[in-house]
Order: C-alpha cells, then structure tokens, then sequence
C-alpha cells in the first residue's frame, strides 16, 4: 500500500470513530502523519499490563482481546474488540501506563498512534475533552451494565444477552448468526469456563429454541431470547447503549 | 444549623472531594449558595433509573446504595457508597438522566446540588473537565477490576478482598475491622446471594483463620488473607487504586 492510500486509510479510520469523528482537519493530519497501520497475528502481544504507554491504537480487520493476568496465568478477559474500536488510550489518565494486557485474538490490522498527540489535543482543545468525557461516560454505562448481568443473569441469559447484541434488533422474522469468534473466547468474554459455556447453551438452547450448528446460531425470531434473556435486565430491549450508527452523547446538546 | 454554618460545612465537603478540590474558589463559592443540606432517614429514594436529573450529591454521613432494578423486582447493587463519595453527576453525559436508582441504606447526611452549575464549570473551565476525565479513568480502572474478581476470585477470596479494602493495608500485626453496614448488604453490593455470601464467609474462615463475631473481624495480620484473595487478582497488594488521601492523577503531571 503507498503512503497516500495508508494516509487515507487512517483519515477514513479516525472519522469512523466516535472519539474522533468531530475532531479538527488538522488534529486528524497531524496525527495520521506520526501513524502506523500494522498487519498482526493471531497471538501477537501488542502490550502488556503495567508497560509504559506509548502509543493508542485504532483496530480495521480482526479481533484483539483486552485482558490481565494473575501471578499464576488465570486470565481475566476485559474486552474482545474488532473493526473501529479504540484501544490504549486510557493509558493517558492512569500515569501513562497500561492497566490490561491487548493481544491479537484474531489476524488484525491495526492502526498506532502515539498517546503524546492525543495528550496535547484533550489539553488543548475542551471539545475533544467532551468527546472523551461522553465516551467515558458511555463505556461506564457499559460496565455497570456487566456487572449487573454478572448478579442477576445465569450464564445460560448471558449468552442470550451476547447474541442479542450480535444481532440487528429491529429485525423481523427468522435470524441467522454468527459467532464472531470462537467458542473458546466467546466463554471468556462471558467470563465462563468453557464446560460452563457448553451447559449453559445446551440450556439456552432447551429453553428458547434456538438451533447452532458450529458457529452459526438460527432461530424463529428474537423475542424468545428477549423473553428469556432481557426478563434479567434493568434495561429495556432493544438496548438503549448499543452504538452502532449513534454519535456520542455530547454535552452542548 | 445557621445558613453559614451550612455554608462552611458545603465548601468543606467539596474540598474533601478528589473531584472539586482544585475548583476555583468562585465555583465553590457559586455552588455552594445553590446547594441543599439534606437529612435522610434508612429507605429514602434520592431518585430512580431513568428519572431526569437535576442534582448530584456528596455524602456527609452514612451511606447511600446506587443500584438497578429488573421488572420483576430483582436488584442488583452497583456501588454502596459513604462519606465524601459524588454520585449522581454521570448523568450529565447521559442525556441528564439517571442511569441508576440511589436510596439511602444507613441513615445520611447529603449535600445536593444542582448539575446544570457542574455542566457550565465543565464547559466554560478546561481544568474541571481534566479532573473530570482523571475522576472517570480511576472509576474505569475500579469497574475493570471489578469484572476481573467476579471472573476469577471465587465467592470466598471476594468477601477476603472486601475485607482487605476495608483494612488500613500498610498496617502489621494483629488487625480488628467492622463491616461498615450489615452483611446483607455487604452480599449484595459483592453480587452475592445471603446464603452464598454465609457459605462463603464460612470457608474464609477456615481457609485463613479469621475470627468473625458479628460484625467485628480480627485476625492476626493481613497476611492469611492477602495470601488467600490477592493470589486471585491481577494487580498486587497494597491495592494501587485506592483512593485514600491520594490526589486524582492529572494529565498535566
């Protein structure tokens, strides 16, 4: 790829962003210019827990899985982020350093900027300050949200709940699936071991007749999910803090 | 209580609080003449999910449960909360509406203000929206390990960790704490059922030799149960986020 396409590539990157998407033409010059686009593994360790932080990233192709570690390898997975999300750059507010691990779950491309840009534009710029207060406050809202299914959902509604917010949800009708990686890391993300994964689809299946064959999930409509699932949430369905398509909540507004 | 006195006992609140103490003097001067000294007795509902929001608080006295409810009544605790702790301003980056319920659990002093003077100080003074940013990063960083203990600790090294919290960690020797409200709610705000949070309070015992009587605990040191819990966490003891006395880490520094 030249430098021009990597350039626009980048451009294109960040303006798909919500933290990005009202920054200023010269902000998104400045900082496409000190960028890298990155082809990465499967296993490739992009960070580690407690590194010095030096650089945020912005993902284009494939899965990169957010985690931490105790002293006798249990894994803790954080987050399993693809296409658009951004990474790292917490880092700024915690001392410059990385509180999780970001290890590459499936071959990715990525996008490195350093984190010393991104300083100088929240100093110097209150709007993107906002924009990340908002995008703060939104992870947050996200947050709590898993915890409160880590209390009141069993495992078998928290994988009802992880293929509702896989699917369009205003779809009509019948709905086909697909798990976006494998089973393995889809337990992980729930925080499940995967025997606890296996029973409680085999479960979910039993009690909303959902079919899965592999990785492809089929099923008569959403409402028997919504039903089994969304019966063990404060929210509402569709759920109100999906993204998707949403611009960050901005405080003028 | 004379409106000064009030008064005095407002500017003192906010200059505890990590969140204000480096506010302009005119800020908590014009905050303070618009602020409410509130007493509330056990039960009180300060407001609910999805109510719009006016005012954020800082306790004085007691403690307030931050939680969410499903339709059918079921509850799950976000946060328990005691003096000097805020709640209520993430509303502002979330449509002005509460985003959870707050009812006083211990009979409290508050102090309620009105958001829309936070709102204009977030605007109109970068520094604000920078402590604003720091006070959000650490929260972040306290849900993170929240997810990863209710991912990898088991009930037991969780009722061990809340203890340790609880416990001025640098201190040697033997060691009396006091569950700072009752254990029902001390199982809740840990996503406990009361008999798992009994069961497993049972087996801490056993496993590090604590002596539990009421709601008084002693044990010879910290060591049992920093051996027995903090084996189960990412991050190393003493707990690097605790906010005792500590400043917010500003992006400045």
């Amino acid at each position: 790829m030249t430098v021009t396409n990597q350039h626009q590539k980048t451009k294109a990157a960040l303006l798909r962003t919500p933290l990005f998407q009202d920054s200023s033409a010269s902000f998104v010059d400045k900082i496409t210019l000190q960028s890298k686009l990155i082809q990465a593994d499967k296993g490739k360790v992009l960070f580690l827990h407690e590194d010095r932080a030096e650089y945020f990233y912005i993902i284009t192709r494939g899965w990169v899985k957010l985690f931490r570690e105790t002293l006798d390898g249990t894994q803790a997975v954080i987050d399993i982020l693809t296409k658009d999300h951004v990474f790292g750059e917490m880092a700024l507010f915690q001392n410059n350093i990385y509180t999780h691990s970001a290890e590459v779950s499936e071959s990715a491309e990525l996008i490195r900027f350093p984190l010393s840009l991104l300083k100088c534009e929240i100093e110097d710029n209150p709007k993107m300050a906002m924009t990340m207060l908002s995008s703060m406050a939104h992870h947050r809202q996200f947050q709590d949200q898993e915890l409160e299914h880590r209390t009141i959902q069993n495992a078998a509604q928290r994988i009802g709940c992880f293929l509702l917010r896989l699917a369009d949800q205003k779809q009509k009708g019948a709905v086909t699936l697909h798990l976006p990686y494998d089973k393995t890391l889809v337990a992980s993300r729930l925080g499940m071991q995967p025997e606890t994964f296996s029973r409680a689809l085999g479960k979910l299946k039993k009690e909303t007749g959902i079919h899965v064959k592999g990785a492809t999930i089929k099923m008569d409509s959403l409402d028997q999910l919504v039903r089994y699932s969304c019966s063990a949430c404060s929210s509402g369905f569709p759920c109100g803090d999906l993204m998707s398509g949403k611009k960050l909540v901005n405080l003028k507004t």
